[in-house]
């Protein structure tokens, strides 16, 4: 084979490795984009799914705290649920105990005051079962809390600071005080 | 060359284009299953996050679900918080109604009795405040809903199915019946 043939031939197959080598290299090129995009995506997904999870727990943890303070709402609304009626009752209970107060001079006067005190207990009574108690006054150390001093005396018989009469009686609705009593404190 | 020479070139050539071809194709399988897994870790990663995402839509429904259902609740709980304390008042009422009935032979008596009328039209006003009243009875269509007829008349000045006489007041707290009233039923 002469030389000149054989340079051609030669020249002839290096080309054709380089075709194929740069063949080759696009491939390989090509396939690295492939896994780049892949990888790329699965980083994108992770993060995806973070965001998801984290927005999960959050849901979550709100929606426990909207149970809890739902749950303590309705307990606390449950727990006071007759403030509003008693309120507007104890003008009518002061009427009453004062309607009480007279000194009957015969025997129909006294069979209604009885018949009227049995009505009055009856009314304690129920506002009672849903936890409604007078406050005590007289003779109690005065109590900013439970008392509201509209005036003052000066009695040797009672201690300094000590609840010598009640203007108007006072309620508590289990362990909130709807009405302060109105007393008379001892300097 | 002798022949001999290029025989065993050539089979060099060819191994060594084996080995390459060889070498090319693991390498070849080798991205393929790099791919593959990319590909399965991108589908694991699409099915978590779908998964993350019906979750996420499931808690916010329910939460959705809970508010409102608690609000419903709460609406409830309070348009008829007062239904226990009322419900326990009424027999202290019916006892005053019975006791006011009496008829004054004297001052003292009277002027009791206008005091407790007062107090009566009070504890009245407080509970018409709160939603409750008096069901309308006598000479009222009987009504299931409203009136548990509890005896039977024959009087010619009623209609059939007319209410004739109130045996106990019965009373609502808004819409909703806390005691019927106890009736005589014309036939």
């Amino acid at each position: 084979m002469s030389e000149e043939k054989q340079t051609v031939e030669q020249n002839e197959t290096e080309e054709q490795e380089i075709i194929e080598e740069q063949a080759a290299a696009d491939e390989q090129q090509e396939e690295t984009n492939e896994s780049e995009l892949l990888q790329n995506q699965i980083n994108e997904l992770q993060g995806l799914l973070e965001e998801k999870e984290n927005k999960l727990l959050r849901v979550q943890a709100d929606f426990e705290n909207y149970k809890r303070r739902s749950r303590l709402e309705m307990e606390a609304s449950q727990k006071y649920r007759s403030q509003n009626i008693v309120t507007d009752l104890l003008p009518a209970l002061d009427s009453f105990e004062r309607a009480l107060q007279v000194e009957a001079d015969n025997e129909q006067t006294k069979s209604l005051l009885q018949g009227m005190e049995m009505v009055h207990r009856q009314l304690v009574e129920a506002l009672k079962k849903e936890g409604v108690e007078a406050i005590e006054a007289v003779g109690q150390e005065f109590d900013p809390n439970l008392h509201q001093a509209v005036m003052q005396a000066e009695d040797e018989n009672y201690g300094s600071n000590i609840v010598v009469e009640e203007m108007q009686k006072g309620y508590k609705l289990k362990d909130r005080v709807i009405r302060p009593s109105m007393v008379k404190v001892n300097q």
